[in-house]
């Protein structure tokens, strides 16, 4: 990787078991691999929290993809939750495959304000700068799900989040700069922001 | 099934290959099931699209909940997708169990504004009246998936959507009812509503 230099600005751990919060809602997220020399990343929808302790995660990842081929050779990943402000970025990484442009995350760095950076403790591993959380992922190797649906389940060994909107354990988007809500993906470069918060009344029922 | 009295108002059916779409963004959702008499719901924030034709997706389901029971004994569920106007039931379906209160749908339906409805062609599957959408999926059956981890792997047989907020193959939240918007749980009760539409700039690059 080039350009890596340690922890995104504002990233702080996140616990355990406050790890899945980081997907609950639902949020349209980056994957990242490296493999002896190579790195690439690519958009995803399709990612969901599947467990709380030890923290775990499904993605849908297709086979068409650069990223896909260096997980299954690694067994690792990096999941980052991109923001409003990464909007361009997202579309740009979920559009431009690596097979196609071999110089891609070149491209990217270069036009689209890509930046790599890394965490102690996982020197190989790709973290995507200037997104809100990042987790550090194991993949639990399910070779049948794997190549009948494209699913890949994964442990979150490591997460973090940026501490202006993630903190104590939940998201702050109510107060938190609007360039740091989430994205979440409807189809070709259109996306919805996370919204205003919502608190359910208590439910009260009698026999 | 009581109350059951065909397809919700304003419910049409989303072409397959659009069906995908009304996961996309990460909403929470509701899981119904019916098997011998026997009708429950639960709220699950871990649903997640899994392909685009025939559509599929995934979904959790903890093996306390009664639904589980139902959709292993059936083979069949719904999925819908509530609003920001059902947040009570939303919260009441995913805290009250039907295992600790037998009379856990009679209690919601009484109280907080359930209501069964029913689609042509699938008489036994339990829609939720007010939602956003509707799926009735069949579980491609992964017996130790489902046992190890609690992940489910569906057919989304058929879909309907409320055509006030989502029609021609996508969601409308920037010109509808804001009551319409989907939810999106963090923990306990608390939920982000989907928010502003956000359109990615073209991304360019040049060799």
């Amino acid at each position: 990787m080039s350009g890596a230099d340690g922890l995104p600005a504002h990233a702080r751990p996140v616990p355990p078991d406050r790890a899945s919060r980081l997907l609950n809602h639902g949020p349209t997220v980056l994957v990242a691999a490296h493999h002896a020399g190579q790195t690439n990343a690519m958009a995803a929808a399709w990612a969901c929290a599947l467990d709380f302790v030890p923290p775990k995660l499904t993605v849908v990842l297709d086979k068409a993809t650069r990223t896909r081929a260096l997980i299954e050779a690694s067994g690792q990943f990096t999941v980052a939750v991109p923001t409003v402000a990464q909007v361009a970025l997202v579309t740009a990484l979920g559009s431009l495959s690596a097979v196609d442009t071999p110089d891609k995350m070149e491209r990217l760095q270069r036009d689209a304000g890509l930046q790599w950076q890394a965490a102690p403790g996982f020197p190989d591993q790709p973290l995507i700068g200037g997104c809100a959380a990042w987790m550090v992922c194991r993949v639990l190797p399910q070779p049948a799900l794997q190549q009948a649906h494209d699913l890949f389940l994964a442990e979150i060994v490591q997460a973090w989040a940026d501490e202006r909107v993630f903190s104590n354990g939940r998201w702050h988007f109510e107060t938190a700069n609007p360039d740091l809500r989430t994205l979440h993906h409807v189809a070709g470069g259109h996306y919805y922001a996370i919204g205003e918060a919502v608190v359910s009344p208590r439910f009260v029922t009698s026999a």
